[in-house]
């Protein structure tokens, strides 16, 4: 009697003992829709890498499971997604859903823009993050930094561009707020599934396409076609976003919210420079393997037209909307400070080097 | 007799799985010596916010007890208190150890070398870890990169540099690497400390010095005395380290290791994003006060001196010995690739805006 006594005592303490310590110890599953497709460079890697970071800080406390465009069918739809709560975060780009939220489009990239060291100290030292929380708060939904690719191309010309002439007509691939700049300057601006885009090119339905830069170009041949690189003046750094739904966040204890807000934090700025990395490695690679590509800038009165296109149509934004103003207008004004700071630091050392070596 | 045992069992179980409990949730307490003095803007924060991230992240497990350097005397030995393990960690510069250890100093910025983007990309996806870890792990210690105060400024000159003539003789407060380079040129460099620094200048003691950049400098005065303040050439990206003892480090269980180190790479970088806010915002303030400062950059015929009197000094260090021949060849060959980049994106992007509009 004694020992099934302390037996069913034994039993019963460890019981409560070990719910608590479960408590404390409660195990969450997230999961992350992402836009890219599966095994996707730099962007796939980053959502990984920042599941890892979760997992390892968390001793497994936080899980993430990563469903990639071929799992959920909706790379555009991410925002939907994790704002109906159907996944607690996404991973996607902000400008993808001008559509909806004319406002996100801004915390991607603006033509003529920033730089990602500057768009860095923007979001975390200047007014970046409040005003992206006040564009994602009303859609119940908290939004970080998630990725720069660095400075994308401009794009891939079969024919030289020696004036705001040879832009008039001429077909081109380019999305978004870009795609209206161009048309504003005379481009027959057309949009193409990435993956028709190759075809397009060759066939002559296109003349030009902008995509990236040449970590993700690379693969897509357009060099094969296409001789003329130019050096962009549209996305100076186009950053991706994490999106979570409030709702899931705030399940999360403490240190877990902590830790997720450092992962996606480290992820991002990780991802810019393993941008840099492949970008250096790729465009090497290219240069070595097609000596015909050349790489060129625009001259300066296309640079000029453009400029003038995006105020223009920046300027139409902030008449329209309030909060767009106040998003426009911070950045226009910290780049007004900030540029002058990289003109003298590292464009005058840059050009410095140039002028004496010539290289 | 039945309740006594009950309770008895009661009691022992229960001793035996809250000491369970408290061993898994033990709590470590480590101690960090920073070179800084107390509430040193840019370089302290860091340390801080780092040390907040992880007392966060661990839910108290992991409590960081930061040093300045009126705490414990010795700003400069950092390397030596880590390594005798009077510090479990410490936040200081790889080169000011050259003494100690030469081949620290490249992981700090090089002459002509990498600007911020491009040396982190070395760092994390390029051989940048595994080089500083073959140079710290001999002597016990673990280095991350600390933070990047972004391209230092070449400095305050009193009278314009036109020529290389103008160089010779010239008494100039520059220490380290960039100071033998100066030498070899015809400067006459001397080291002072901070604190003597204005007055020397404005006696005349010395011609022209070099500090950090405007978010450093503006504190400093120097601008009241000298007005030409030049674009900098000697530290392209200067990153500061975190120094952890090893075998405080292997103390620590896996999960408050991944948080250590995640912090500490979330801190690093961000340091460069707030010494790109500060130093715009600061540049900004001295060019609205003081109208009469000119930024200027040197002459290309004393840009590419001093460029070949670096190559010579990294010869000699590179012929010295195998490990530093490894370090110069692995930043020269990552330089020449990743250069390639960085001209046709952010250089070229910088450069056809000011073409187009001056600015």
């Amino acid at each position: 009697m004694l020992i099934r006594a302390m037996l069913f005592s034994l039993t019963a303490v460890l019981a409560v003992t070990f719910s608590a310590t479960a408590a404390a110890r409660e195990t969450y599953q997230f999961t992350l829709a992402e836009t890219w497709g599966p095994n996707t460079p730099i962007l796939g890697e980053t959502t990984r890498r920042m599941a890892a970071m979760v997992e390892r800080m968390s001793a497994g406390r936080l899980q993430i499971r990563i469903d990639s465009a071929n799992k959920h069918k909706a790379p555009f739809g991410i925002f939907n997604m994790v704002k109906a709560g159907r996944y607690d975060m996404g991973h996607t780009a902000s400008y993808y859903y001008k559509g909806l939220i004319p406002n996100a489009m801004y915390f991607t990239t603006v033509p003529f823009g920033m730089i990602a060291p500057e768009q860095y100290a923007w979001f975390y030292f200047g007014d970046g993050m409040e005003l992206m929380k006040k564009v994602y708060r009303p859609h119940g939904l908290l939004a970080f930094p998630g990725g720069n690719t660095g400075n994308q191309m401009g794009g891939w010309f079969r024919e030289e561009i020696n004036s705001l002439e040879d832009l008039q007509g001429l077909k081109m691939r380019t999305p978004g707020f870009a795609g209206e700049v161009m048309a504003e300057v005379g481009v027959a601006v057309t949009n193409i599934p990435p993956g028709d885009l190759y075809t397009a090119l060759e066939r002559g339905t296109i003349d030009a396409l902008e995509w990236v830069g040449p970590a993700l170009d690379f693969q897509m041949g357009f060099h094969q076609i296409a001789k003329h690189y130019y050096s962009g003046w549209q996305e100076p750094a186009a950053e991706v976003q994490f999106l979570v739904n409030e709702k899931s966040w705030s399940r999360l204890p403490e240190d877990l919210k902590e830790i997720l807000r450092v992962a996606m934090r480290t992820a991002a700025y990780d991802m810019y420079a393993q941008s840099m990395h492949l970008s250096g490695e790729a465009w090497a690679k290219m240069k070595d393997n097609y000596p015909d590509v050349s790489h060129q800038t625009f001259p300066p009165a296309v640079i000029d037209a453009l400029r003038a296109a995006t105020e223009k149509l920046l300027a139409e934004a902030a008449a329209s909307d309030e909060l767009a103003s106040d998003i426009i207008n911070s950045q226009r004004s910290y780049l007004q400070q900030i540029r002058q700071w990289t003109n003298i630091s590292d464009k005058a050392y840059l050009n410095s080097i140039s002028t004496a070596t010539g290289d």
